[in-house]
């Protein structure tokens, strides 16, 4: 397929992100954490703005209906959030469901049918107990020839990270650093799942046993804690409990508005200037089980738009749902080779917060947690407070970051979205 | 809220449309039934077409999750239909999930990403059993205060109906002209679910009466059958089973296209001239029963933007998912003044295929079927047929169809999509 090169007809930018605290939110329904979302983008509006002055919200949301026995969560938002009688929708694409409904709503201002919508996505998953949530979660792959055999995402992934051992040489010690990483920036996130460093859990681990008048684990290290199976077990190999993102609840926003009127809402408006997304076979029925082909190609498509490099980009937050997943998509999206050197950045700190291509500073799906339909849109908005050096703690330091960018993936990659943001 | 009025930036078009037999269909799958309206639509594309110049996928698809286990229906649907790795998304708003997606779709071309565009949608529903199935859709209302207390689809619009009839005499004999309307309309169309008139269902219930012997009933009329309560007996009163649309199996699909291109594929192009969606409260929370606000609001937005008037509309597709829903819309729309007037057109003759206002000249989602995702895009279905006057044996013969429009609406209310189109 030749593909001419995208152009919007007319320009969008942020002006605006929120999200709720992420992790186990027993208290709150899904619209009660999107309204929580709401409330946290109304307050980041530098200049403020009227609500009412919101034309349209599009929302991700996964699974509702298998969760809340709750379908329609475009219109609920919109009742909850005061927008009722606009135009709300929901979008589905598994777990890139927020990001598609974020690129939706850009092609809604660049069309010329609004000027300013709301964007978002959210997840209340912790209602059912984790092996009903890992079923749901299975109607993202392909019912009639993956998940009716016995497969469910910990293991269609393991599937990946196998084909990835055995094709480059990579070690299950390479996935683990990715969490450790993940881990290292999302203590610094209040609103994360899991704020916490793997050296921290250790070290809690150790005080619970001391506690309980056990004898005290002497790990070495984190590394030494991760591989002991006793607080560290396979789920599906390689796939062990910390190689995986938790089952989390949270909810995302972020205000969009012609480009022409951004400056009336703030002077630090950031700019969408590139967005790619791409569908994929089913991974029984795909070409490769080392990267994500969709992923690949929407990146090219938002590169080409964007007219900027993979070696532009100063950060990145990417879909690391399982640790393998964020080896391949920062060989996807360009930045490091496919194979060894992909596998062994986060080991070697070049994805680290202060290396040369921080990757997921806000904790990522692994430990900010991963809320299906909110996590295309918390990805973004951890961009808006990095590009605006609003992260507080986490905040990147050791550059000035102009271009940042999100890579989303629905699924086992079925669905991919890729965008790129400039600060000017 | 003042709304400004709406412009695209630029124009769309149709000019390929199709749908898969609508019925009970236990040989295949959601993505199987959308091939089957896939492979419609290309056969009615006058110059034909590569499909691989399709560049994006909009589905509305409802439950799947629900009813096959099975989400992420954008990207299978684009699988089937050889379209990956082009961007696919799954539209969820209920009833009106492929409405919206159609309306998606137009903004994806209006925006510049896109120049052609599939759009559509489908349901397969006869998974379970029917009371199942009515749970399923009841995730479709509020289910914090709805659903959760007993209330289903069929009672929802009993609400309506027993308000209409409180508020304007409306008698359930209104309602049952709807359906004897429709059922003459959809026993001309070869895909409808039940291509019957009540007549023939009532001579066929005599024919069975004499076949085992027992005594024939004597129904001077159709009407006296609908009143016998053995044949149509009550589901949630005055909803009878005649005043229900059934559960149906069904796929629907609409090929779009930048108005510019639009010559190349046909001569007969029919062009979107306005579009308008709204989200309206919970039924438990809205200020009238007898009317739909966001239908209103939407049939607004459309005639502003399309610079019509209801009068000017030759036909029209409504939702007609209970009798009182096409009742209700046909006042919404502007067409009937709300309460006697719109009750009793039907029974009139106005809104008949040989009426002054035709309406559900298809049969409706009462004798056509309403495959939940794939109804508005099937409602399009009719519409390009009938504009282009190749509609068969329920071509609309009394007049030039020239503006047209269709009306869907999200569960009870929540959502609400009308859009209308033209002929050159």
């Amino acid at each position: 397929m030749t593909q001419r090169k995208r152009k919007l007809g007319r320009g969008v930018a942020m002006v605006g992100a929120g999200m709720s605290a992420f992790g186990i939110r027993p208290d709150v329904t899904n619209r009660e954490l999107f309204a929580e979302a709401f409330l946290d983008m109304v307050s980041s509006v530098d200049r403020g703005f009227d609500p009412q002055d919101i034309e349209a919200l599009y929302v991700g949301n996964c699974g509702a209906e298998m969760w809340e026995s709750q379908s329609v969560m475009g219109a609920l938002c919109a009742d909850v959030t005061g927008l009722t009688p606009r135009p709300a929708l929901k979008v589905e694409d598994a777990c890139a469901s927020s990001s598609v409904a974020v690129r939706e709503g850009i092609m809604g201002i660049a069309s010329g049918m609004y000027d300013m919508v709301l964007v978002g996505g959210t997840e209340k998953m912790s209602i059912l107990p984790t092996n009903w949530t890992t079923m749901a979660l299975a109607c993202g792959s392909d019912t009639t020839y993956e998940s009716a055999a016995g497969f469910t995402f910990p293991g269609l992934y393991a599937s990946m990270a196998t084909a990835h051992m055995e094709r480059y040489g990579t070690t299950h010690d390479d996935l683990l650093r990715v969490a450790i990483k993940n881990h290292n920036n999302g203590a610094l996130n209040p609103k994360a799942h899991f704020p916490k460093t793997i050296k921290d859990v250790m070290d809690m681990r150790k005080a619970q046993a001391k506690e309980k008048g056990k004898p005290i684990p002497n790990w070495a290290d984190e590394m030494e804690f991760l591989h002991d199976p006793r607080y560290n077990p396979v789920i599906a190999w390689p796939n062990t409990l910390f190689d995986c993102c938790p089952v989390t609840d949270g909810a995302a926003c972020i205000l969009l508005v012609a480009d022409e009127i951004a400056k009336n809402f703030t002077d630090k408006p950031l700019y969408i200037i590139g967005s790619g997304q791409a569908s994929g076979h089913n991974l029984h029925d795909r070409e490769t089980l080392t990267s994500i082909p969709a992923a690949k190609l929407a990146a090219q498509q938002a590169y080409e738009m964007a007219g900027v490099r993979p070696q532009d980009i100063n950060i990145a937050e990417v879909h690391d749902c399982f640790t393998i997943a964020e080896i391949m998509a920062i060989a996807d999206l360009g930045f490091f080779k496919e194979g060894k050197e992909a596998a062994t950045a986060a080991g070697e700190g070049k994805t680290a917060r202060d290396g040369i291509k921080p990757v997921n500073v806000s904790g990522g799906l692994k430990c900010k947690g991963h809320p299906v339909g909110a996590t295309g849109a918390a990805q973004v908005v951890e961009i808006f407070q990095q590009m605006r050096g609003e992260a507080g703690a986490r905040q990147v330091t050791n550059m000035d970051i102009n271009l940042a960018l999100n890579h989303n993936i629905g699924a086992h990659g079925t669905t991919a979205v890729v965008q790129i943001y400039e600060r000017r």
